[in-house]
């Protein structure tokens, strides 16, 4: 159904951050001719020094898409201008909200027919033209809302875009995009965002007792605010819904806490934690798989080369891995590699790392 | 201060879950010996099997510490009956809330001049005797709520069984402990099961879209339901004030969403979103050490031995990796190892592992 990598006969790339290098880069070396441009013009210097294509504005008879990589607050406004100057154009964005964009897009009477909101689920939400690699979105999903305005003929054109930079398509509506992305992007975010802030309160030597899951929610909390609250505006209704119904949740379990002797209390905080193993089960894992594995432990001096040592012990071994972590703890001269691996298989992998030297700290099947 | 490991005459350990048995393995492995005891028989046998003692119950003359290492219910009862039965012995227990426990031992008229509350952070809430590892405490904070009422010779011997174990020894006080812990982690916790309680408002397909992100903040809301019922009712206090906080700030970014055009509803985003970027680079990382660090993306094959090569080429490198994990995408026939490094060797590491194969899918400074 798509066309061939080599048929693109020019792309003009506005917008050079981390998504519109990269894409420069991908297309570049796929023989592709690529135009760039930025409100920044050493921005776009750079990208074109990485080799992502050249700086300028290209006729309008040589591009054949127009891809606009800015932030969210000024997409649909470059997707119009865009829209406006190459009238022969496929135009497309990559901003990580897609109802907003069209919606404003409408408002500003655009032609519609020759654009396609995607968003390229692929890498940090920080990262200027120096982060970019012609690798960025291999292996990740790619949402394209086609929208029923558009050619058959462009949405052939948008897939093959996609597939040239060896990404796998996800077809939808922006409204099914914007609803998915508030449950499995944007609403996280605050909730760690928030959870993050909840640490001011305490002594920072509070948190020499962190462990391994107060890392893990927290993580995303150190993303860039000023990009965040333009992707919370643009997609608000959808998060502030769901962000209601969290927020209730957490609210009702305050409640059953603060008088756990009244009726229901500990079955209101069972359904809460079963629910979540439920949800938490539904993620899918490598491959699409949604099971469980089991976890070993294994303690490593903090030296170059016993990571590395240890998980050339567990190939040998014939065990594959389905993931691993570094734990680490404060003031400690160890730490742990935690392998995730099929549960039928720890108990001979830890016999064995232990036949071959390795301290295991904790199992579980 | 602290008494030497071979000082201790006799230990009777009461409960052979993973804290228990795996604290009687690191004792047995130090000529210490050990007495088990579980309410389940099979249990106390597989602990045993395993060598983590003996199953008796011992003289009173033979016993110098009572270790109580049953779920928090059981815990305050446990400890008197061991305080009157164990007359001379020193009663320690392991539960992860301090509070309750002493008061209701309070409650239950106990002796508390022979009595200290501890909580080792070691291993996942899940697990049992199969689990126990003599090393699971290693590197581990150690929490020791010795309160006032016991003898300078008893919080040195509970110091030297923490130093045995080999874990980190935290001194403060139970209400402290239980405050802290609720803070990094019964509250994360409940807000990770609410999160992730949420994402069964959608269609599993939905979450092909579910990023590391989404992974990270409700990895922990896969945790057993059964023991943190019991956790959080006996913390409910702290858990409840702390939740009740994130639930309105959480409701007020809804709120704010819900209208973005009313004056002041960006500003608070903002100040929500920077507030959590302070709050997690306050969690310590590796040693200690509070500061972000460089990441890179490296694709590799789904198959044996691509991490331990890709980290065998790191070592090589000479560049030491503070964290790392793996990622994978649904329907990919490729993953990515993200590497955590020093930012300022960040562009060094990816072009030499460029020169070596690798293929780089994204870094930042």
């Amino acid at each position: 159904m798509s066309k061939s990598a080599t048929a693109f006969s020019g792309v003009f790339i506005i917008g050079t951050g981390l998504l519109g290098t990269s894409l420069g880069l991908c297309l570049r070396g796929n023989g592709v001719p690529v135009w760039l441009s930025d409100l920044s013009s050493s921005a776009a210097a750079l990208a074109a020094d990485y080799g992502a294509g050249e700086v300028a504005t290209p006729h309008p008879d040589e591009v054949e898409v127009v891809v606009v990589a800015t932030p969210p607050d000024v997409t649909a406004s470059t997707v119009a201008q865009a829209l406006t100057e190459f009238p022969q154009a496929l135009v497309i964005d990559v901003a990580s909200v897609k109802r907003s964009v069209r919606d404003d897009l409408e408002g500003l009477g655009a032609d519609l027919s020759r654009y396609v909101g995607t968003h390229p689920m692929a890498g940090r939400e920080k990262g200027g033209p120096t982060a970019a690699r012609a690798d960025l979105f291999v292996a990740r999903p790619w949402v394209v809302c086609a929208g029923d305005t558009v050619s058959a003929q462009s949405i052939s054109a948008v897939h093959g875009l996609v597939e040239l930079c060896g990404a796998t398509i996800h077809d939808m509506s922006a409204e099914d995009h914007d609803r998915i992305v508030a449950m499995v992007s944007h609403v996280p975010q605050v909730v760690s965002s928030v959870m993050a802030g909840a640490l001011n309160g305490g002594d920072s030597k509070d948190l020499d007792l962190a462990g391994q899951g107060l890392r893990d929610v927290t993580r995303i909390a150190g993303s860039d605010p000023g990009l965040w609250i333009q992707i919370l505006h643009h997609n608000a209704a959808p998060v502030s819904a769901l962000l209601a119904d969290v927020a209730a949740q957490l609210n009702a379990a305050a409640v059953a806490l603060s008088d756990t002797s009244v009726s229901g209390a500990k079955r209101e905080l069972a359904e809460l934690l079963d629910a979540g193993v439920r949800g938490v089960s539904k993620i899918p894992g490598k491959h699409g798989l949604s099971k469980q594995f089991a976890t070993l432990n294994v303690i490593i001096d903090d030296k170059p080369g016993q990571l590395a040592a240890v998980l050339t012990d567990v190939g040998e071994i014939g065990v594959n891995l389905e993931d691993m972590r570094l734990e680490h703890s404060p003031g400690a001269a160890v730490g742990f590699v935690e392998l995730s691996i099929q549960p039928e298989r720890v108990h001979e992998l830890a016999d064995a790392l232990e036949a071959r030297g390795w301290r295991i700290a904790g199992e579980r099947a």
